[in-house]
């Protein structure tokens, strides 16, 4: 395939002048979980919605949904090309605690190789890079591709109408591959590609002992306790090989094959900076597993909340009437979020004695994903980066969840090439948050690339 | 011994005309945990130096400590007969549910035959029923014995400064034995005595993980999530017989005697309606043991509080930092709360993984204690109720824990005899507190009776 030269070029010769625009997307404060920002991701996503247009793309449209707008737009100029759904998501985390930033959030200020502002990584970035990707190509060497867009206003908050939005708009969301441009890289020199992320099963679990607070005194020793019981139910979801033990919680995973595991073991990786980064005394986990298959290609359960009983100042010898905890399972291709809650009830109706009574909500559930690492569209992802950034880029497993890319698996049968530019220290959802600005222009380049190499791969 | 006639006779004559002192006593709202009461506390405090002059006691004193006063007094007109202790507080709980009052709680009302106001029950009835007493014998037959006084201001807030004011004035609290009026009977027709009351140590545990809360996407699985550990310990606290696994937990408890197990065998209790009054769906607790030697005559251990990670609304997908529980033992003869707390180190010493920190904090602490049913006191006690009620009063070991009595044990070396008038239905601590008058009534004549005999059996 030639080189989009012109292109190329071009991006090289206009990368000043488009950081404004990068800037200007940077300065509204798109926060989509805090109403007071409604208008101000509203007024994003008409900027998004013009910016489409002024690129060359068609129909252009801020669509409404139960909650933040989402952004849709396509190009579908070369018929018999493949499509590429395009997507990423505008709005921002919150900015608090505000006093722990160096500089305004929505003030996009450079320090040094760094932009650092509210959504310069996460991922206003990528987006910014890819729309200059994409206006570079139509006005040089042309777009080899068809493109579509879909654009979330509600990322952040964990993207509770996007399922509907895909169901009501299948139409608009066909193709051939999604690039999700929702995604990091390794470092400023070695590119990566993450291939598989985890899905999420989330669950409130309320244990009821008696019907009212007692006296401790009184009562103790002769009524189970709501709080141990469910410290004893909670306890015995891990084996002593950290093994989660709900009935059956293993049996779909997908087991992690030899190439994986070896890939896995050369990726760029230390135990000891990995503890580090917690802050814990030492790491654990599933035994007979590393720290990175552990994270990526392992599921795992973890308790986030518990509470009940007298949490005050002091010493209040109360026999509580009940208890509660949130838990969430980290899940792996091919483990389903409904089957996991099945699991969960199980695990209580045999476990739970008759002393208290339980119940289980379901909070939040997404499905991982896991990419065909050998597709024409992957290797393109491939080559595009060893050509900008000059190595070979790394396959990663992710331990987090973007239940988007789990979405398009299952209701659109397509995979998620996931290609962004912000590096690991990059403060996402902190304070100071900031892209390496080396980085993202290599990124767009690499964008360019992509499409080029998808387009002449048909 | 004679009948103490003239004395029973002035109080059958007098009653109507005292129960005026009586709500006047609970017209006073000596809360003790609140401190917009601080003042009525201490007019609650003079009330009773003046009424204990006023019946001829000596040397009536209000006496100031960290918190709120004790009151002082003694009579020591019969040298070489035996000195009584009398030990009883009057500072009451809050009134809050305030709502659920179907009266106002600092004007006495009588309903049928109860009195119902904050502190009926709780415990200034027995000290109004007390002082009738004394006053009664004074001016009658005579008073058999020494009196000395000790009435607290602060039981209700865990006796703070009691064990100080012990220390500070032995020479005030010189006698052969407690006459603690802070105790209830069973029934209007079936008289009881407490003679053990459990101890009590209370702790709170932190464990701590990472540094700071990660994100349970990017972590889980590879962290130790101090939830589940904090769970892990809990639930190791008891084993399958639901026996605390502290080590050496049960090395120091006093068997339950034969013939205890027998009389406690005896005693009016329906594991039913004991299930019905905590609402529970069942009951639990030491294999081999039943309910009322579960609470009364063996230790235990309870869960008072728990909370870590995200408590609130919705789904947050955090691995926290900590994990806090407060957890308690009632402890029984010979059972050292210092002994407790070593034990909980060793056990957590013991059972800590290293993949967490953790931290133990003493939040309070005090001695159970086991009277000798025995003795010319008890056996004084026993008669005088049998005679009052005509019937032998049951033995009963509690729950719950009267750290004054543990601490008179051990300071001072003195049996405390519990006796008190009212019953399992007062609703002590929460609304509609009452007291059953005919009850409290004939409490005075059992009084004048125990004060005679403990006098005659010298």
């Amino acid at each position: 395939m030639p080189e989009p030269r012109a292109a190329l070029e071009r991006v090289r010769a206009t990368r000043d002048e488009k950081l404004k625009e990068y800037k200007q997307l940077l300065s509204i404060p798109s926060v989509s979980a805090l109403p007071e920002h409604a208008d101000d991701v509203a007024r994003n996503a008409v900027w998004l919605k013009d910016a489409l247009t002024r690129i060359g793309m068609h129909g252009a449209e801020v669509i409404p949904t139960a909650g933040h707008p989402t952004v849709c737009a396509e190009w579908l100029g070369v018929p018999g090309q493949p499509t590429v759904l395009v997507y990423g998501h505008y709005d921002v985390q919150p900015v608090d605690p505000l006093d722990e930033w160096d500089s305004k959030p929505f003030e996009p200020t450079i320090i040094g190789d760094d932009l650092i502002a509210r959504g310069s990584a996460d991922m206003k970035g990528a987006l910014w890079a890819f729309l200059v990707a994409v206006e570079t190509l139509m006005r040089t060497d042309g777009m080899p591709v068809n493109l579509r867009f879909l654009l979330e206003g509600e990322e952040e908050i964990g993207s509770p109408n996007m399922l509907q939005f895909i169901e009501d708009h299948r139409d608009r969301l066909e193709a051939d591959v999604v690039l999700n441009l929702d995604g990091g890289t390794h470092s400023p020199t070695q590119p990566a590609i993450t291939y598989a992320l985890r899905g999420l099963a989330y669950f409130q679990i309320e244990v009821n002992g008696p019907s009212h607070d007692l006296h401790s005194g009184v009562f103790g020793g002769s009524i189970h306790n709501p709080l141990q019981a469910l410290c004893e139910l909670i306890a015995g979801m891990h084996d002593e090989k950290n093994r989660v033990t709900l009935p059956g919680f293993y049996n779909a995973v997908r087991p992690l094959e030899t190439e994986e595991r070896k890939d896995i073991a050369r990726l760029p990786h230390d135990d000891e900076a990995w503890r580090d980064m917690a802050g814990a005394p030492k790491l654990w986990g599933e035994e007979g597993y590393t720290t990175l298959e552990r994270v990526g290609g392992r599921p795992a359960l973890d308790i986030n909340g518990i509470w009940g009983g007298f949490t005050g100042e002091g010493s209040k010898t109360v026999l509580p009437a009940k208890a509660t905890a949130k838990l969430s399972m980290r899940l792996v291709p091919d483990q389903q979020p409904a089957a996991i809650r099945e699991m969960l009830r199980e695990y209580l109706l045999q476990n739970a004695p008759d002393t208290i009574t339980w119940s289980v909500h379901e909070m939040a559930h997404g499905p991982g994903g896991v990419m065909d690492r050998h597709s024409t569209y992957m290797q393109a992802a491939c080559d595009a980066l060893e050509q900008t950034f000059g190595a070979k880029p790394i396959f990663k497993r992710e331990g987090g969840s973007v239940p988007i890319v789990g979405h398009m698996q299952q209701q659109l049968g397509l995979d998620s090439i996931m290609v962004g530019f912000c590096l690991p220290d990059s403060g996402l959802h902190g304070p100071n948050e900031k892209q390496h600005l080396p980085t993202l222009l290599k990124g767009i380049e690499a964008y360019v690339r992509f499409l080029s190499l998808v387009g002449a791969s048909s």
